[in-house]
Formats: C-alpha cells, structure tokens, sequence
C-alpha cells in the first residue's frame, strides 16, 4: 500500500518543497511505494462543480484517480503554508472533491444527510507539515489555530483517521538555513515514527 | 459605497442563493448599492498563483476589481455552506487572492513579514451566513466551528474589521419550507440592523 504525499505551495522553491522532498525520500528509505501529488504543478482544479455532489455522481478523470489512490493508501503526508488559518484553495478544494461519500465516510441508509457519518479511511495515518509566519503563541491565543480544528476534527477523524499528527513550523520568513535544516531533520525523524513497517 | 455581496454556491436552486436573494433584496429596500459576486457563475479562478504573491505585483484583472471594490466597500455580506469547516475553495481563494497586502492589511516598513499587521478594511461591517448540515451543538462540541475563528479572527480582525456577525442556519437538508421562509425572515432582519445608514 503506498503513501501519498499531497504538496500544496505555488513556489517550487518554498520551503514546503523542501518538506514534501524531505518526506518522499524518506518514506522511499523506509522502502515505501510513494505517490506525490503537488497540486500546484499538476493544476488540480479545486472547484467542486453542483454535478459532483450527489454520492454516486460521475466525476472528473483526475478527481477519480485521487480517490482510488486515497482509498488504497495505508496513509497520506500533507504539506501546506497555514493562509487565512485555512490551507491554500487548491488544497481545500482537493478535500472538497476527493473525501466522497462512499468513499471517505458514509451515512447511514436511512439518514438524510443530517446525522453522524460513519468514517471509512479507519486504519490509515495522516501527518499534516505547516508553515506559517506567525509565531506559534500568538497563533494558539490570538487566531486559535483553526487548521487544527479543520485537520484533526473535521477532516481526519471524520473520515475514520485516528492516527495524526501535526506540527507547524514558524516562523519562516525569518528562519536561518541552520534552523530550516533542523526543521528537516524532524520532517525526517516524525516520517519514520508513523511510517515505519513495525506499525503497520 | 456600495456593499459586497459574495456568494460561493455551485447551485442556482441552492438555500445559499435564497440566503443571497434576500441580502440583496433587503440592502437594495434600505437604499444601498450592491455589488453581487456569484463566484461560481462569474467562474472565478481561486487558485493564488506565484506571481501574485509579493506585495506590488501585477495581478489578473478580474482580482484588481475584487480588490478595488473590497477597499471601496461600506461592508460585505459573505453566504457560503459549511464544507469540511471551511468555505468552498473558490472562497477561499478569493480570500487568498482579494485580501492582498498593501490593500486589506499592512506591515509595517521594518517588519519582514513576521510581526502584527495592521489592517485596511477598519470601519466596515462583515455579515456572514452559513448554511449546514450539522446540528449546532454538535458543530460546536465535537469539531469546535472553526469557520468562526476563520472569518473572526484570521480574516475579519486581521484586516482591522470590528463590526462582525455570522449566522449558520442548520440543519438545512432536513428543514421544512417554513423554517426556511423563517431562516430567510431573519437574514432580511440581519441586513436592515447591521446595514441601515443609520449605523454609518
């Protein structure tokens, strides 16, 4: 079962690619079958059209093979810069096309749509990489880290992920090479912590 | 100055577009301009790319206009659904792409980008209305509503907006057609206290 690995920064320069290299030379170490998706490059298209929303609608060429990939994977790395306390549009709207119903998480038969789903991406891992220009206080007390709420309650445990983690590094615009390089050696660390083959 | 109304719906039938209906009906009754933007119909593109990124550059056209009328504005009304916590990603990136420095917010001239802007949009009123699928007291317990911290804090107090409101009506698919004329009776209420010229 591969690993996905979901980049989301217009800049191939930034220092989200050097997370996203880090984490797929990594995880192909670790002698995972990887799967990169940067978003930007291959021009995802992250507008969810009206005709997609009904749960066994046709839907685009693209957003078919993100789907089997994600119900195929034993788990995704998700690479992002924190914008407005929400990742990038492209990559809200990859979560707004790919997690289908059916597919991510289902309702029960004889639910209308208003009641608890049912998650069925259970077993896999989800490690989400951020970077932000904010300091990590002033982010916890003054914005209130929304993208923790989004990632961990709204999207993962949604889905039937239980295992995650997060870490958001900050601030960048400032970083020294000495502290980027650190910051990739725990991108490194935390990858053979949750894809090791001892916890599959 | 007109008032902005922002629509992200991909459904001409949709409640949003009832929600939207209403606003400009109601801001049109109180003697108001109003600008509408149905992202969806007016296609547009929410992906911020690169080059758009730095704080004088040149951006595409159909962005410049959003950005005159965002400073030119007495206030907006946003009308989105509650998708995975967040607005649909051409929502998004309208925030990614309208919200620019220099226009919605500011650094100051020794600050590398890292410390406490100062927002532009000061003195303007934001309404937001949000339609979901999810019982209030679940939204709240269980995933925390992030979209209020979202519009709040990281975009609305960070581009100096005080005046705020959001209002997610829920449960809409299950919601009988008198709850809705009732939902929508108290958008036109939201609209004629926070826009009467007698607040300006």
């Amino acid at each position: 079962m591969p690993v996905l690995v979901i980049l989301a920064h217009p800049n191939s320069g930034s220092f989200n690619h050097a997370i996203a290299d880090t984490v797929v030379r990594t995880l192909k170490e670790c002698g995972h079958e990887v799967i990169l998706h940067d978003l930007y490059r291959e021009e995802f298209d992250p507008v969810l059209p009206g005709s997609e929303i009904p749960k066994n609608a046709p839907v685009a060429a693209a957003v078919e093979e993100h789907c089997r990939q994600i119900m195929a994977c034993s788990g995704m790395v998700i690479v992002h810069p924190n914008w407005w306390g929400q990742p990038p549009a492209v990559l809200t709207g990859w979560i707004d096309r790919v997690l289908r119903p059916g597919m991510a998480y289902e309702f029960d038969e004889d639910d209308s749509g208003e009641g608890v789903p049912r998650g069925l991406l259970t077993g896999k891992t989800a490690v989400v990489f951020n970077t932000s220009n904010t300091a990590e206080q002033r982010e916890k007390d003054f914005f209130g880290d929304p993208l923790d709420l989004i990632w961990k309650k709204c999207v993962f445990e949604f889905c039937g992920i239980e295992t995650y983690l997060r870490r958001t590094f900050s601030v960048v615009v400032t970083s020294s090479p000495d502290l980027r390089k650190q910051w990739l050696d725990e991108v490194s660390s935390v990858v053979v912590k949750y894809f090791t083959p001892h916890r599959k």
